[in-house]
């Protein structure tokens, strides 16, 4: 085989998309980090939306749902997946990494990374769904990069309702946000992992009720940041510049569900250009 | 075929189960009246707790889930079907009914009668998801009893999450409940449905809002009376009386996720013995 061949391939490979999915829209703050540090990459999003939220279900239907996802993806020739959900990515990354064909990470790992790079005192403060907390992940996580760190994880059923229903700033998020971190302060944590995808949108709220002297960890930039690291290693990163004014063509989103509603909030957060989203039948794959 | 065998038949149809099905966990307001009003009818229940909610969905998926749920309940040899949610009622009941090959009802006929013989000033309010109220059902089954009652809806998205939070009697619940409430009651409703099977539960928090000139309306209560009502028409009431300490052969309780925590609330909110319940796969349905 001449060598040129071998070479037009692997550039090839290196223009396919990056596969990103989530249970829902959160995700979309993974995915705006990826197009901000990496503007060269194409994007294949998808957003369980037909069956969000997963942070209220078991860790069977995670994987099951997941599974599904990475299947429509590897469909869509990605050349690697970034799963874009704390609770995917504690339950079934760990199931799915042995067996992908493409390399897979997470948000947990990055996040709990800066997190140990953060904290001064040893103690930090984690907050999810109920899935993701319940888990563990983060806790292992980080006793694992440096043991002895005091992980603290609380619950927060009704932050992603309070997003979606575009209560980002309003005194009743004020008070639910106060009641779920009173405890975390008082243990005296100095770094709090924003746990869940949804939680940077509330970002302004929970640095306001946790004051100036915790420092606030959105995975989302990190796993952006590992995300590059890992394509240069593998020799994956793009290199054709995009052309102009191609958003649509560069960024491809689909969901299970509400393609409409997903696509205004896509639009609302993401400004890369006029976005599109395409239905498609997740449990057929 | 000798007479008995047909009579026999017969009387082994009505020992049959009544199927009630519901996105999760708020259908048992709606068992739970039956159980209350008609206490030979066996039941079987299916949540469907790995996709909830519904009421955020788009038609075509809650057609699609409610079917499966169909073909499940009549693989259970169900004698009836009542469709214990609103959202599912809203969409799915007149898709399903024309081919339904038992008896099928829903909860939104019921309430809206119950309304529009509530309603004095001929101004009825309707609180549910965001689907119910979109799909317009409750205003046209209004409208169909009683032309010219003027019928006002309101989506209230944070209820059901408030609810299943455990957050029934709670100072952000009563805030939550005023705005949304606000505009129907400067509207000068004098009736207001709980369209949505969760909202039975915050009853209180609603009645101390809306005051006590605003009647209640719980198509629960209004179902059960129908399904009683239909079985006796189709003569298919149950004529053998359960026998003791039964509960948990006589209600037989399916999810697609989550049986434990399904369990301690049916438990909490049912009082006819200790309940089990059973994890299926749906979508194989």
């Amino acid at each position: 085989m001449p060598a040129g061949r071998t070479v037009k391939n692997m550039n090839k490979r290196n223009e396919l998309p990056v596969g990103v999915f989530d249970s829902g829209i959160g995700g979309l703050t993974v995915a705006r980090e990826i197009m901000r540090q990496m503007p060269r990459e194409k994007i294949v999003y998808f957003g369980d939306t037909a069956r969000v939220p997963y942070g209220s279900k078991s860790k069977e239907t995670i994987c099951t749902y997941s599974e599904q996802i990475v299947r429509f993806l590897l469909s869509q020739e990605v050349k690697a997946i970034v799963v874009a959900c704390n609770t995917a990515s504690a339950y079934a990354l760990p199931q799915i990494e042995p067996h992908c064909p493409v390399p897979i990470i997470g948000v947990v790992e990055p996040g709990a990374r800066t997190a140990v790079r953060a904290t001064k005192v040893g103690k930090v403060g984690v907050i999810g769904t109920k899935a993701t907390i319940s888990s563990g992940i983060y806790d292992r996580c980080i006793r694992d990069i440096r043991p002895g760190t005091q992980v603290l994880g609380r619950a927060c059923p009704l932050f992603v309702p309070l997003v979606e229903e575009g209560l980002w700033e309003d005194p009743v998020t004020d008070e639910i946000a106060r009641r779920y971190l009173l405890e975390l302060m008082n243990e005296g944590i100095d770094t709090l992992i924003l746990g869940c995808t949804h939680y940077p949108l509330i970002r302004k709220t929970i640095a306001r009720i946790v004051g100036p002297d915790v420092q606030l960890v959105n995975p989302a930039y990190e796993t952006a940041m590992e995300l590059q690291a890992l394509l240069e290693r593998e020799n994956l990163l793009a290199s054709e510049a995009p052309s102009l004014g191609s958003a649509e063509s560069q960024y491809r989103f689909y969901v299970s569900d509400m393609a409409e509603q997903f696509k205004t909030f896509a639009n609302s957060i993401i400004k890369y250009g006029i976005l599109s989203a395409k239905t498609i039948r997740i449990d057929q794959y």
